[in-house]
């Protein structure tokens, strides 16, 4: 099935205690695209850009069969550039520079060849515009998924509310759904959350896996990996919705059981993209690298108890 | 199989944001001995209280089926007391209290009924003193498992080196994990562990669930139950060893895969042990509250997914 990813695609310069990169490519929109391009078939994306950003950069989404029409190219104008610090931890960073550039006046252009897709990935931007771009598709999707951060709900939460009113999943990690519900209890935060509009609330817990919950009182668990050695923790959550909704475009099917295994999917992406610095490990994956970590997902998380009587 | 259990017995007296006790009852090896018993048909408790301690609790141990003959009663002291405040998180607390009191000369006597145990559960003590009951069994058990704390790496590291060298399970949380070893990832934390004896590491992760390690590489993980409130979390880690180490008993296996079962009993008695103040949770549970209790891990846990091509 055919997924639209609306997402910043961008410059990055990170710093991490194992090193530190110069402006790498980077951006919500990128990490998506690229984690849901080995899943779904037919990928379109939705961005800006300045004409400072790499020609050859996007003719390589494209040749991943990624659909770049929807990028705009601004004459003249800079790409958004984001610059941050991570701490010891790697669990807290600072950000030392955030140029919104292009991305400040950021007027989404569905093109015509990008109408009637069934599922509709909304990564991290102004609540405004991830509404217009659903207000511009002629035919709602089967399936909205949406991510946001506590920045919009600081700066911008009545047109938040009005954004998460017409989505199907949300998702965020725990700090933001704890001030997004304003509620410490994860399970009681997913409800107040699902009370706003979506059916689907996945909170992300970074090292502590994901939780999934559906309005129906169903709630699903992934685990993360328990890893050596993070390296860079950037567009890892961006990596776990592309994961996600790709592998939900790929198998059009949006029951519970398969969402839990879209979560599985998004998770094991992660789980690759911190282990290189910015988009490096999520560009040379192979289909058996993909399979072999999944299965690494199913040994840490599967049991078998019988109930004893 | 039989189980001997060797933990404190005590008075506690709890404040939380939702109330405050006098004191009640409380000790690792009460929470552990509890909560054991719902699975390991022959058990025995190894510790020592004042003479104040009631003895109409001692009467209801054993009339849970726990043998009490290795609890010593020490005319005119008093029973170790510990008061502790939880923070608005629930997730750190600071101590108010810690009288010792028969505690701190503890001398663990092993009733000639008790030798020949297949299963050992060493409750939180001083390391020389669990050493001590290892050295006082006649024939070594089956499998030792073994609970410590950052207290005893501050005061009495040499001890627990040597303790933790003939043990076959350490089981620990992510901070004592991460002191232990002096890593940060959990994953080097467990195999640095595992090089100072264990076979197997369990990290428990509080509300974040709990990692099984062994030293063949591989490794599962539990997630804990997502509460909509925490009550009090006083003796869930206890309460988490005594399901884990009675399931074992009970099951009498000790392949990785039955250790996954137990570590998933031993969570879903935890999740029981917080609802409420205190061991009162765990005193009254039916066989049908358990088993729909680890439906519902087997539900948050549990996914099926094909790996394609």
């Amino acid at each position: 099935m055919s997924l639209i990813t609306v997402g910043s695609v961008a410059f990055d310069a990170i710093e991490t205690p194992f090193g530190k990169t110069d402006k790498i490519i980077g951006g919500a929109g990128t990490y998506i695209a690229l984690s849901s391009s080995y899943f779904a078939k037919e990928q379109k994306l939705v961005s800006v850009v300045g004409d400072d950003f790499p020609s050859a950069t996007l003719e390589d989404l494209k040749a991943r069969g990624i659909d770049i029409e929807g990028i705009q190219i601004k004459k003249g104008e800079k790409t958004f550039f984001w610059s941050g610090k991570y701490h010891n931890d790697m669990n807290t960073r600072d950000t030392l520079v955030t140029e919104l550039n292009v991305l400040g006046e950021f007027d989404p252009v569905i093109p015509a060849s990008y109408q009637g897709a069934e599922f509709l990935m909304l990564g991290n931007l102004a609540p405004s515009v991830q509404k217009q771009v659903i207000e511009r598709l002629d035919k709602r999707p089967k399936l909205i998924a949406m991510d946001t951060m506590n920045f919009w709900m600081d700066i911008a939460w009545d047109d938040l509310m009005e954004t998460i009113k017409m989505v199907d999943v949300l998702i965020i990690n725990d700090e933001e759904a704890r001030q997004l519900s304003k509620e410490y209890s994860l399970a009681v935060a997913a409800k107040k959350i699902m009370a706003m509009g979506p059916r689907y609330v996945i909170i992300k817990k970074g090292e502590h896996g994901a939780l999934l919950f559906n309005n129906d009182n169903n709630v699903f668990f992934a685990p993360a990996l328990p890893l050596e050695s993070v390296f860079d923790p950037t567009g890892a959550g961006d990596t776990f919705a592309g994961g996600f909704i790709g592998y939900l475009a790929k198998t059009n099917d949006i029951t519970f059981e398969n969402m839990k295994r879209a979560v599985i999917t998004g998770s094991a992406m992660a789980s690759f993209c911190v282990e290189k610095f910015g988009t490096e490990r999520i560009e040379n994956l192979s289909e058996n690298d993909i399979n072999k970590r999944i299965m690494e997902f199913v040994n840490l998380a599967q049991f078998e108890i019988e109930i004893n009587n």
